[in-house]
């Protein structure tokens, strides 16, 4: 289970709670945001499906290639690098052809046989130039034509319906899953995007589903005012206040935080209607090592940023820190017979301590332990409480015009 | 060779630019801060003749194992994962013992044989908890005698002189290399802490230290006006431009951006002694990734952010796009025959002239290639720009009070 304080106090009132309810009850009834009914979608069962039908173990696929980038890709990156210790995960490899960086490219290729593969190729729009142009290379590189039965057997397109990519994958007869239109990239790590890889990984993803769905479903019975209180106050502050800094006790956050940023970040950051710029700036940190690197800035700096702690009260690994005393270091022999993980939730609470005696609004986020069911709560959490601060900042959540211009600047230096 | 670029105006005069120089100049002659001698350092000579002497090839070595945190293995990762693809880098492994996450340790243990593993101790004070930690835990696990000659064979030790680690290590008879006083750990890579584990990686540390060297003497020729005006930009608008954006257009430079961020924050983020918050929130991004994360955030969030693009003109792994036309996707077709690194050089271009339009104050740092020199050129960049900024703000930027807070509720947590 999950565990969530506020450390600082709000202001919202009882109509104010209730109108951000309503609005985001207002996008899902609409369908304006699609995500929120994911959790009770069908598509893990058809995921379930084309898995049996396929039968990957018998055709000796061991690597799970995700060719995306962006929403395509950092979900499920997040999620299996928060799992991947659990015994749900089978042994295949996750590669992802996501920068199109040649040195990683390179990197990606090293042991990469076509044979043992399993591509799936992932764009909303249908036409990310990163992720076509990724494509392109792998089938000059394999030698694989677009119809011929390995094209056919190796591949699947996640895509919106309707999109080129969805008639590609029509006419060249490859499985296609479809993203519903209302789900935006950032958003769509609970369906196919995310789902159908990390199945293929061993994960569980219908508990994935049931922690996302117990969360939502506690909001919409009104049941979820931290939440509210949380994203008001962020909200309400964000002139003052423009920075949410997210404190992860954990090296397997790093990809977590990652997809944090994304989300928040294109979701918040947005000119109104008004012309006015508005949005809150998300960075993300991994305890204990960035108590040698931000901390000090938190401390002392600035007093613009928030601070969200996560720690794991489980990690199912316990390693003790052995009695051991180093010449003329014994002052470190208070932490000798406790576990690694006691030293590193101390350190999570410690650092909070500090932080909060700075008069910073902190919170914790306490996961039980990291499993499907948590991380799908997780999920969910951020979700919602994008959804939220979106709501109480006057923005569009879900569109993220100021990015085109730059695509057609790139257009426009090819055609030159 | 590194090209730089300043796009936006700055307003520094003549006396100001004058005054820049004699302060970081005063600060090298009073040793206030002695990260500007290390390229002149003979302890790349003593870490050759250690090398040879220790005949690691012949022992078998094929792990590098530091066990340091923040300032004692960023570096060193920053300029590894820069540098692996070149023709320098031999075979062996880099692993860091960092957090004290115990999933991040059992995942080190795999493999890890301790006969064919050199461990690097660092801590600059001696006693940081995490590394002890560490350490006690590695003998315990290997059943090492801190009085065997194993342990003498196989590791080495990096303080500074007359900690309890520099003293532990004399008593022991391993071998110690040391940190200059007034080396902080921020500004720590270009001594003993980088320099010993990237010459056991195989790389020319020479040609890294006379890339920095380069600069550094070029500035204190003052000759590099650029630096000081972008300095005195960030810093003459840290109230209402807090945030300065690194966008690194190459997944290379993940872990440089991590660097950054430690030395950036934790210079820069203090209380001045009236009383007062100062500093510069750092942001590390990577391109083309990030243009579909933080990028929106960037061209329409609130205007309090600065911008540096880096980018590399020649990666030296050329891969082309072929010329393949996918049904219903031709659009992209325009990238067909250029390569990848056209398209991320580009992207960056693109990127960076939508972030210009915004009136957004950004400057570029382009690469030539990614060798020693170079990297040593950025890092010795990086850290006169952070002097220069901490100069303009008047704060000390070579001290961290801020972090002690935690440590001493730590203690006193299992003290109880």
């Amino acid at each position: 289970m999950i565990k969530r304080e506020l450390c600082f106090e709000t202001q919202a009132d009882e109509m104010t709670i209730a109108e951000a309810y309503d609005a985001l009850f207002a996008e899902m009834e609409s369908g304006k945001a699609g995500y929120y009914l994911l959790p009770e979608s069908d598509m893990v069962s058809r995921i379930d499906a084309f898995i049996d039908t396929y039968d990957f173990d018998a055709r000796g696929i061991r690597n799970i290639v995700v060719i995306g980038i962006g929403g395509s890709s950092l979900g499920t990156r997040a999620i299996d690098t928060l799992l991947r210790h659990t015994s749900s995960r089978n042994g295949r490899r996750l590669v992802f052809f996501e920068n199109v960086d040649p040195l990683e490219i390179s990197d990606n290729l090293a042991d990469l046989r076509f044979e043992e593969s399993f591509f799936i190729m992932i764009s909303k729009s249908g036409s990310t130039i990163e992720t076509t142009s990724h494509v392109k290379f792998l089938l000059a590189h394999f030698e694989v034509s677009i119809d011929s039965e390995r094209f056919r057997e190796h591949f699947a397109f996640i895509t919106d319906a309707d999109s080129p990519l969805d008639q590609f994958g029509k006419d060249a007869e490859v499985p296609v899953f479809h993203i519903p239109h209302n789900v935006g990239g950032r958003f769509s790590v609970l369906s196919a995007v995310g789902l159908l890889p990390l199945r293929l990984l061993g994960y569980d993803t219908r508990a994935l589903l049931a922690g996302a769905g117990a969360l939502k479903n506690s909001f919409f019975e009104r049941k979820e005012d931290l939440l509210v209180l949380k994203a008001h106050h962020y909200a309400k502050h964000h002139k003052e206040v423009p920075i949410n800094v997210l404190f992860s006790y954990g090296s397997s956050f790093r990809d977590f935080n990652a997809w944090y940023v994304q989300l928040w970040g294109e979701s918040l950051g947005k000119k109104r209607s008004d012309g006015t710029h508005v949005g809150l700036t998300p960075v993300g940190i991994i305890g204990s090592i960035d108590q040698h690197s931000f901390l000090q800035l938190l401390i002392e700096g600035p007093r613009d940023k928030t601070v969200t702690m996560i720690k794991v009260d489980d990690f199912e690994k316990e390693i003790e820190i052995p009695d051991i005393s180093l010449p003329h270091i014994e002052k470190t022999d208070y932490i000798n017979g406790h576990t690694f993980q006691e030293l590193l939730n101390a350190q999570c609470d410690a650092t909070m301590e500090s932080i909060m005696q700075q008069g910073i609004s902190v919170d914790e986020i306490e996961m039980g332990r990291l499993d499907e069911y948590n991380v799908g709560y997780l999920i969910m959490y951020y979700e919602l409480l994008t959804s939220l601060c979106g709501h109480f900042l006057g923005v569009n959540t879900y569109d993220q015009p100021g990015v085109e211009l730059g695509k057609q600047i790139l257009k426009e230096k090819f055609a030159r």
